[in-house]
């Protein structure tokens, strides 16, 4: 029911599970920067610490925790943690 | 750097990490009713759904999105989601 997903090496990891047949997953990113496509479109809300993330092509945008940002259908965003690893929760809204 | 953790035969599973020195862990609990015991003192913040804990032996308590409670080191709680699976942060305090 749980499904654990492994991206770039083992360097951003999640968790899938579902409510109300809703789909979510939690997860966490090491230091780094990376780039992640949409096919629905994603609530991210940051849970512990704080990342950037690079929405649409645009500048780099900084998220503590407790702050989210939406990303559209079939898009496309950039993301890095700042001062270590940051956790997130993703809502897919589609 | 990122440890995936699975309990109960996959029904609840984590992710730990680690920032400035303190561990935490994110997970996803499935429906059902568990134990954990505990080493170090914890946190637990609910950031997906509702849960229920017991603690300390005491009552059933109920903890939506966004609450919070500890446990003591070298103690045990019980958890059981309600209403589907719920996820949670757990911070390690000691």
């Amino acid at each position: 029911m749980l499904k654990h997903n492994s991206y770039f090496d083992g360097s951003v990891q999640s968790l899938g599970f579902e409510r109300n047949g809703l789909r979510a997953t939690v997860g966490v990113i090491a230091p780094g920067e990376y780039r992640f496509d949409t096919a629905a479109a994603e609530r991210m809300t940051i849970t512990s610490g704080t990342v950037q993330a690079r929405l649409a092509g645009g500048d780099w945008l900084n998220f503590p925790t407790g702050t989210a940002f939406e990303i559209a259908a079939n898009s496309a965003f950039d993301i890095r943690p700042v001062g270590g690893c940051a956790a997130y929760l993703c809502e897919f809204l589609g």
